[in-house]
C-alpha cells in the first residue's frame, strides 16, 4: 500500500506507526483468508478491498471531499446512512477491530472497556487509520455506557454529533427516534449545505435497501445444505458493507450470489459433508476481527450465520419505501431501525426469539454466543439467551474474548470440544 | 435483632444465611462508628436505625401493608419518591452496599458487573434482606448498562417497572422525562388503587423538599472551619435517607442540626485543627459501604462533602412548589430531577462544574474521585473530571474499589500519601 504514503501524510497520520499495521495486516489476511480452498472467484473484489483498505476507498472519499462533499463516520447500526447519502454526503463505518489500536484507546479510557471502543478511540487519537482522519464529522449514539462516554472524549478531537437513542421500543420511543432522525437531517443539512428532499431521501432509502437485499440474498445461500461460501468470506463482506460505496458493493455482492447460485445448482460446498453448522450471536465483529470465524472454521465446523450487527441485524427488515414526506420517511426509518435487536434496549426479548428463529432458518447444529470482554450489555443478556436456547434444545456455547491472541489456544480447545459434542 | 425472627420467616427469607449478616453487621458498625470520639448526641437515633436496620423499619412497612398500603423499592435518585407518597404508598431505597450479597448476584450476572448491582440482585435472589422481600414493586430506570439489564433478571422474580430515562438533557428530554413521570403516576395509581391528586402530589413534593432542606442544612454545617460532625456520621445519615420515614427523618436531622449549630457557636470540631478536608466525588456508597470514609478519616483527613447520589446530589435543587396541575407538577419534578448530574448522561459537564464549585464551598483541600469497580460511566467520566480538577489547581486522587476488604491496605497507603501531600 506504499503508493498512498503522500495521502496518509496529508491526512496528518502517524505514518511510522501506521507502517507497523501495514506490515501485519496482509499477513493476517493471507493466513486467515487466502489459505481457504475453493473460494468463489467473485471474492477477488473483496480481497482487493481488504488488501487496499487504507488506500482505495480513502482515495475515493478524498475525491468526494475535493468536490465539496462531506464524509460522516458512524459507530452503530442505528445511525441511518440514508440521511447522510440523501444530503449528497458519504457515510462510513468507523469501528475498530484490531488490537493494534487498543493501547491508544487505553491512554484515555478505562482498561475495563470493550476492545471495540478502545480500538475505535485509539485509531483516531493515534492517527493510524485514514478513515478516522477523513471523516469530517463523527456521529455517535447513546447505546452502551462505554461508547456514550467515549464520544465525549472523541468530541474534543473531531466534530461529533450524538443521537439520543431511546432505551425502550414502545410506540412513543419509536416516535422519539423519528424525531431524532429529523434532528439529524437538520444537522446533516447544515453541515453539508445540501438539502435533504423527499426525493433524495427516497433515493437513498432505495439505495440502502438494495444493499440490504443483496446481503439477504447472500445469507440465504448459506442456508443450503451444501454451503457454497465460508463463514469467514461472508464475514469480511459484512464488514466491508460498512465502508464501501453502496452501489458498487451491492453489484459485487449480487455478482458473487450469481456464482453461488450456480454452486448450489451443482451441489458444491466449501465444507466436507456433515460439517457442523454454527450460528454466531452477540457483539459485533469489526474489521479485521476474524479470530473467531477462523478458529471455528479450522475446528471442523462452518459458520452459517451471524445474529450480529456485522451480520443479519445489518440487513433484515428493509425500510418501507412508500412514504412520500420527510415526516413519513423519518417514521419509516425509525420503524425499520427499531427492529434491530441490540442489547442496549430493555427488554430485548425479541433478540432471543430471533436467535431461535435464525438457528432454525440456517439449520444450525449449535449456537456460539460471543461476547467482547467488558461488554456488559451482551454479557448480562447472555444469561437469558443461553437459558432460552437450552430450553429450546439448541446446543449453546458462551464465550468471551477480546482482540488479543492470548486466548486463541483456549478458545480452540473449547470450540473444538463443542463441535465434537455436536457430532455425537 | 433476634426479635424479628418470625417476621423474617414470614417474609420468606433465608434466615440461616441472613443470620451470618446479622452477626457481622453490628461488629462492623461498632468498629467504624462507635469508636469515634465526641459524636453528637443526636446521632443516637441514627445509631439505633442502623442497629435495628432489618427490624424496625421493616416492621413499619409491614404495618403499612397490613392496612392495605403498598411499598415501592427503588435503585436510583431519578425515580421520584414524590409520586409514590402521593398515592399513599411508601418508597424505599434498595441499593446493596455489602460484599455479603455479591456472590448471590454473581450467580446470574457477569463478574465484571459493579458490586452495587451484584449486591442488589443478590440481596433479592438470596432472600437475605427484608426490604427486598417487602417491596411490592421494584422500580428501575435506564441509567447504566448493568442496572438496565439486571432489572430484566430481577423482573422474573418480582413485579418490576422500568422508567425510560433520556440520556441527554435538552428541553425535549426534560419533557420526555415529565411524560415518563406521568406514566409512572398511572402505574402507581393502578398498583395502589389510590388516585394521585394535585393536592396529594403537592403534599408529597413539600414532604420530600423538607427532607432535602434538612439535609442541606446538615451539609452546610460541614462547611465550617470547625467541622462539627464526622464525614462518616453524615454518610450514614445520607444512606438512611433512602429508607426512613421522611417526616421522622427530617425531624431527626433538624434536631441534629440544632445540636451542631451549638457546636459551631462553641467552636467545637470533631477533628484536630488543621485536619485536611476532602470532598468525595463519584459513584454512590450504598449502606453499609463505609469503607472509604473510614479509611480517609483514620488517615488524618476529614470528609467534608460527597458529590454523590448518597450525598449532595440527593438534596440540592428543591422541586418548584408553585405548580397546581398534575402536568405542571410532573414538569416541575422533571426539571428538578434533571439537575442531578449522573454520569449516565452525555454530556455531563455540569457535574465537573459542580465538583469545582463544591470543592470551594466546602473548602476542600483535595478531592478523591471514587469509582466502584466496573462502573464504566463514572470511570470513563473520571478522565475529564480529573483533568478539569488539575486544571483548576485542585489536588485530585482517583481510586477504584469494590466491596471486598482486599484492597483496604493499598487504599490506606495511597490515601495516606495523598493526605500527606496535601499537608506539604
Ligand atoms: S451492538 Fe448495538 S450499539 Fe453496537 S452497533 Fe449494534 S446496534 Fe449499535
Ligand atoms: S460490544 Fe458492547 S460495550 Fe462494545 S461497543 Fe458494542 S455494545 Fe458497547
Ligand atoms: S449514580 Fe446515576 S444511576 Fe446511580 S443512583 Fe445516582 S443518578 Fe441513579
Ligand atoms: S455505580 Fe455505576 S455501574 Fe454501578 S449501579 Fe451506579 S451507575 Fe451503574
Amino acid at each position: 500500500m506504499a503508493d498512498y504514503l503522500k495521502m496518509w501524510q496529508d491526512l496528518g497520520m502517524d505514518v511510522e506507526m501506521h507502517n507497523q499495521l501495514c506490515e501485519v495486516l496482509p499477513q493476517a489476511f493471507g493466513d486467515v483468508y487466502l489459505t481457504q480452498k475453493n473460494r468463489p472467484e467473485a471474492m477477488d473484489y473483496f480481497n482487493f478491498v481488504v488488501a487496499e483498505i487504507h488506500g482505495v476507498r480513502p482515495v475515493e472519499l478524498i475525491e468526494h471531499q475535493k468536490k465539496g462533499g462531506k464524509v460522516f463516520g458512524t459507530f452503530c447500526l442505528y445511525v441511518p446512512d440514508e440521511v447522510v447519502f440523501a444530503a449528497g454526503a458519504i457515510a462510513t463505518g468507523l469501528c475498530g477491530g484490531s488490537q493494534f489500536w487498543v493501547p491508544g484507546g487505553e491512554k484515555v479510557l478505562p482498561v475495563n472497556t470493550c476492545p471495540l471502543i478502545k480500538a475505535s478511540v485509539g485509531a483516531r487519537l493515534d492517527r493510524t487509520c485514514p478513515f478516522f482522519r477523513i471523516a469530517d464529522m463523527f456521529v455517535g449514539e447513546t447505546t452502551c455506557d462505554g461508547k456514550k462516554k467515549a464520544y465525549e472524549i472523541l468530541g474534543e478531537d473531531v466534530p461529533m454529533y450524538v443521537m439520543n437513542l431511546p432505551q425502550m421500543k414502545r410506540r412513543k420511543d419509536i416516535l422519539a427516534w423519528a424525531e431524532e432522525i429529523k434532528d439529524f437531517i437538520k444537522v446533516v443539512e447544515d453541515f453539508t449545505g445540501n438539502k435533504v428532499t423527499e426525493e433524495s431521501l427516497a433515493d437513498s432509502i432505495r439505495l440502502i435497501n438494495a444493499k440490504r437485499t443483496a446481503l439477504a440474498r447472500l445469507y440465504d445461500l448459506r442456508k443450503n445444505e451444501n454451503i457454497p461460501i465460508s463463514g469467514k468470506d461472508v464475514l469480511v463482506i459484512s464488514q466491508i458493507a460498512f465502508y464501501d460505496d453502496p452501489t458498487r458493493f451491492t453489484e459485487k455482492v449480487n455478482k458473487l450470489c450469481d456464482e453461488l447460485d450456480q454452486r448450489v445448482k451443482d451441489g458444491v460446498s466449501v465444507f466436507p459433508k456433515g460439517t457442523k453448522r454454527i450460528l454466531l450471536t452477540g457483539t459485533p465483529l469489526a474489521i479485521p476481527n476474524w479470530k473467531l470465524h477462523h478458529i471455528i472454521e479450522t475446528s471442523g465446523a462452518a459458520v452459517v450465520g451471524e445474529e450480529m450487527c456485522t451480520g443479519i441485524r445489518y440487513f433484515e427488515h428493509p425500510v418501507d419505501e412508500t412514504a412520500t414526506t420527510i415526516d413519513g420517511q423519518a417514521e419509516a426509518l425509525a420503524e425499520r431501525y427499531m427492529n434491530i435487536n441490540c442489547a442496549c434496549f430493555t427488554p430485548n426479548d425479541k433478540r432471543i426469539d430471533d436467535i431461535i428463529r435464525l438457528a432454525k432458518e440456517y439449520k444450525a447444529d449449535g449456537v456460539i454466543d460471543v461476547n467482547l470482554k467488558f461488554c456488559e450489555l451482551y454479557d448480562t443478556e447472555g444469561y437469558k439467551v443461553e437459558r432460552a436456547l437450552k430450553e429450546a434444545g439448541i446446543p449453546i456455547l458462551g464465550i468471551e474474548t477480546d482482540y488479543t491472541d492470548s486466548d486463541a489456544q483456549q478458545l480452540s480447545t473449547r470450540i473444538g470440544a463443542f463441535v465434537e459434542m455436536l457430532s455425537k
